[in-house]
């Protein structure tokens, strides 16, 4: 089994112990044993006492992973398997009226840092640490055998891997397939570009909080700021909207928007246009431009602690900006996908917006990341993505 | 209009500045003009700037209730329309496949300290302080010409009324009828007591959280602790399972159950039993019982701060119970209606829970109060109902 043990210094351990699966370098008193980087190591506490068993990666701040607790637990193929299995029931549970979802949530999935997701027939996998990149044939095995895809794209493409020290690579695992595929939602059709979309193609976790847009859009006008493919747009239309203006900054992703929009019948409900949403949104309030309905899904302002300054400012701008378009009653569906912007830090910037925008406002419904991206209570770093609906009166 | 202002103490305004609607009587500088107790004043910053207008009661520890924040609205019966309409319109959007929800939802609806829920074609009036009491003839007025209800039941039996000084009373306003009526939710039927049963006669908050339940019951043996009248236990019951058994202390309660699950056809499924949920816990783990899912929606077990610590004990102890008797891959449905447990606190509760429980958990989802029950962002006293739902590996 294991050929070094990590053991974890006294009172720098409760957080693992209480179930964290990661132990930084900071923690550790010392390693007993001998290992190579990517190698299946045991962590102790600071007596001695099995904690789990995971991979460590000297070169990255989070030193050790931990897959199991289970100090009979073999990581070998048929760990994989009976994690894998799991996670696949798991979602047949609680994803319905879907052929795109994530399969595999990485820690959430106690298979640190793989990330599966699922779009019509085909994967996208991602391998983003060490550790978990060396069993990288063996998982593509045992997902043919659990799933049976009809291909596999590989996405470690994400900046991520380098603080592993691995390199960035994408493409197909066995045979090539066109990676643009179609899927089919909540009977809404898209197109996923598996291998030149952002992430791993789509944006799976918001798939709940389109749904909660349903009876919010009955003739409504309604604006989707950073619309990127149009998914809120066409779920808008969906719902009954009168009109719906998608804004974003790519072209691309606009492009693909008006086709998922045409593809839907909603060409005629659905207008997009290519712009900076924090200027768009000054320009749409100076004209006295008034929307029934505000979407606000914008990518990360930050992924560090250092810049959430900055991403406050960022935040409450847009923020404000819409409250002032709203229509009295109308509704802000409002987004943070950044981990480090907690979930009471972006109510806080909320209502600070609301307030200076001297709109009255309240809390329909608090959401986060749908179903298939579950979150460990002892991981906050699993917890990631805000969606606030908010009524402005 | 005002024949008193209420100005505030500086560095004691910034909350109710921030848009907190309570103006505590240690927050106050001084009081300017005369004012008998319900009457309608002014409240003013430090620098004697309006801020907004409500009602005073000396008797409550909350001195004023503000009501407005609009320097030129006037409250009269015009004001009680506006509101009432503009509560009503956000049903009429927000809560589908129902004929029952929370009409007015108090200071969330900007009426503090009113109630108002409708069960079928009735409807339970709560007017929880002085100040909206005297209001009462003018609300149900409005509320008849709002909503034409078949008759209207007042529910102010409710001890937080000895805080403001008021009488407990029940009984119709205008026209008598049986006070036992028939509700259609989501499909399902159920009978609620307005005169007779707890608050004003159902949980209308956890409707969106009986929902929640689809998808993680087919074929599952389903525990209901403290299941009241059985909703959570018929819910499970047209989602799929194969055997549900409802605890609850009130006979009563339990009397009412087995007729809504009759009512529904599930009779056969449904069974329910009487007795204390810690101790039938404790039973079902020593007997070696096993679920597929448990559902835990105890009353509040504080209703103070000072109580926390009993109460963290007695979640604790139910969540560890359940854990325990829940198989592998099973979920977990549980509650807390506490205000002052905060959601933070109780995750960390259920958290610890599983851990002593030895079991790897996680969460599908974090829940809160359905959305005919909104929260004001600055009020944080709006948000008290959390569900979360785990999965138990």
């Amino acid at each position: 089994m294991a050929t070094a043990t990590v053991r974890l210094a006294r009172g720098r351990q409760a957080r693992v112990a209480g179930g964290h699966p990661w132990v930084y370098g900071t923690e550790v008193e010392d390693i007993e044993g001998s290992f190579s980087p990517g190698d299946i190591v045991e962590v102790a506490d600071s007596r001695g006492r099995f904690l789990g068993r995971g991979y460590i990666n000297p070169a990255s701040q989070i030193l050790v992973r931990i897959m199991t607790r289970d100090r009979d637990e073999k990581i070998d193929r048929e760990f994989f398997r009976r994690r894998i299995e799991t996670a696949w029931r798991y979602r047949s549970k609680v994803v319905k009226n879907t052929d795109a979802f994530r399969v595999v949530f990485a820690e959430a999935d106690f298979l640190p840092a793989l990330v599966v997701d699922k779009f019509g027939g085909y994967l996208a996998v991602q391998t983003l640490a060490l550790g978990i990149d060396l069993h990288k044939e063996t998982i593509v095995e045992v997902l043919k055998e659990v799933i049976g895809p009809a291909g596999i794209y590989e996405r470690n493409d994400a900046g991520v891997r380098e603080l592993e020290g691995l390199p960035l690579r994408a493409g197909f695992i066995g045979r090539e397939f066109d990676p643009v595929v179609e899927i089919e939602e909540n009977g809404l059709r898209f197109e996923v570009d598996l291998a030149g979309g952002q992430k791993t193609g789509y944006f799976l976790d918001q798939r709940e909080n389109r749904m909660a847009l349903e009876h919010l859009c009955a003739g409504a006008r309604v604006l989707d700021c950073f619309c990127h493919t149009g998914t809120f747009s066409v779920y808008a239309a969906r719902f009954g909207a009168g009109e719906v203006l998608g804004i974003d900054i790519s072209g691309p992703a606009l492009e693909a928007a008006a086709r998922n929009a045409a593809r839907n019948g909603y060409a005629g409900v659905c207008g997009f246009r290519e712009g900076n949403c924090f200027d768009e949104l000054r320009r749409l309030e100076r004209a006295g431009e008034k929307f029934d309905l505000v979407i606000l899904d914008p990518p990360a302002f930050t992924k560090s602690k250092k810049a959430l300054e900055g991403a406050v400012r960022g935040y409450k701008e847009i923020n404000l900006r819409a409250f002032k378009i709203l229509r009295p009653g109308g509704f802000l569906v409002t987004c943070s996908c950044s981990y480090h912007m907690s979930e009471g830090l972006f109510l806080e910037v909320v209502k600070s917006a609301a307030l200076d925008a001297g709109r009255a406002a309240r809390l329909v419904e608090v959401r986060r990341q749908a179903r298939d991206h579950p979150m460990l209570p002892a991981s906050p770093e699993t917890y990631y993505l805000k969606c606030l609906i908010i009524q402005a009166l």
